[in-house]
């Protein structure tokens, strides 16, 4: 049995989210099935973590044990060819067999697409969180600020599965503009349930100047999920790229598949 | 009564094409049923041109005649309060009587989307055409340079409305290069019956190597349509801007409204 990692790319507004679950499509369901068809058995596909109904991806990494002889460059060919549109296998690496998707993750790095176009975009609207309302991305970027390091972020975690700990380090946070939109880039060591689309609620709130930038401190240090901003929706969040101590995929040339590069 | 111009995005692969049609939803027909709740009386609006089913607008012009008291500034906000998804007015403008969406144009801009990716895109398919086959652009740029000025366009029109004469100016035409995309950019003084897709559709051939960029000289001269590429889908394609001679909309603070600017 060979242990294969692959990267993928889907659209989450056409899945229940990642994970399998009876009687709703989700992307681990049509995996599992185009690797049965490969593989000529039952294979189990284990994700770096789940995603929501609506998040998209476009670096999801997931990983499993098959008897195909199927070589690696020729692995995404094959299985795209049995998976339906809206999911895409970008590659695919024979691993160490001591490699898990989820289990050696070190970090993730998701983006959160916001549009600011005055009038509401008449495409694309699965894809990107539109905000009508006059932003300042110097306050949003001045209250990011006070969330890198490694904080308790319990106030931005919602009701989910139970963790040890709700102490995350947040390595990277960062503002890209562009014209009419701009995203909003976050990379940990890992994130609580909805962590990112509620930093992303939090800090629209500061842009719009309901909130001070300062007091994202505060909010920080309280640990009451109430303090917070709401929870942005899910087509604004797109799971980038999941960070592994071994460097991943780096023999094939790496595209990406989504919009914003 | 008041003469009035808006400028319109709409998603193509929402409605059945720009031009009322019973039985089937159009961009004309939720626009003049928005335009009827504001204005008190039947509109018949005017758009610059018809666009084809999956066709997008970015900048889309029509005229219509209102006894509307709501001013310029006001009417897209009002508009839009109407419209379903998948069409916004971005602007509105009172202009002088004689001027007409269709009649007073005196070219139009298209851009062509293409996405380059090697593996099908899992999101947006009704948003670019995508082409997982290697393309040469500079293939692209040089059989484009043929089609560039006065001629007889024949080659590149499909069966449609008759005209008087197929001569056409192409004021313009470029690629624009995105990692794993690119963008075929075409203005000229009109544009025949599908003309811009099969434009595309030809100078992909001519990308991929099937067709010689000089070739594209021999096809126009021939005035035969089975000389040039097929047609290129809806998808891709963008009305960007219809140019008139006094300039619109100038006024107030023109934000685009696609994917790609």
């Amino acid at each position: 049995m060979r242990n294969i990692r692959v990267r993928i790319a889907y659209d989450g507004s056409q899945f229940f989210g990642w994970q399998r679950q009876a009687g709703f499509l989700s992307v681990q369901e049509v995996l599992e099935e185009a690797l049965e068809v490969l593989s000529g058995h039952r294979v189990v596909v284990f994700g770096s973590g789940r995603t929501d109904t609506g998040v998209h991806a476009m670096g999801q990494v997931a990983s499993f044990h098959s008897e195909t002889r199927l070589r690696d460059d020729r692995l995404p060919f094959a299985l795209n060819a049995h998976l339906p549109p809206g999911v895409v296998v970008l590659e695919a690496e024979t691993c160490p067999e001591d490699f898990h998707a989820q289990h050696s993750a070190r970090g993730k790095r998701y983006a959160y697409l916001v549009r600011t176009t005055r009038f509401r975009p008449p495409m694309g609207e699965a894809y990107m969180h539109w905000v009508p309302d006059r932003l300042d991305l110097d306050r949003v970027r001045q209250g990011a600020g006070w969330l890198l390091g490694t904080h308790d972020f319990s106030s931005f975690a919602n009701a989910g599965s139970p963790r040890k700990s709700n102490v995350r380090t947040l390595q990277a946070i960062h503002v890209v503009a562009r014209r009419d939109a701009f995203a909003l880039v976050l990379q940990g060591d890992g994130f609580l349930y909805n962590m990112v689309r509620t930093l992303a609620g939090t800090l629209l709130e500061v842009g719009r100047g309901r909130m001070e930038p300062d007091a994202v401190q505060d909010v920080l240090a309280a640990r009451r999920r109430s303090l917070a901003g709401p929870t942005a929706p899910a087509a604004g969040l797109y799971l980038r790229r999941v960070l592994y101590p071994e460097p991943c995929f780096q023999g094939t040339g790496v595209r990406r598949a989504g919009f914003f590069g």
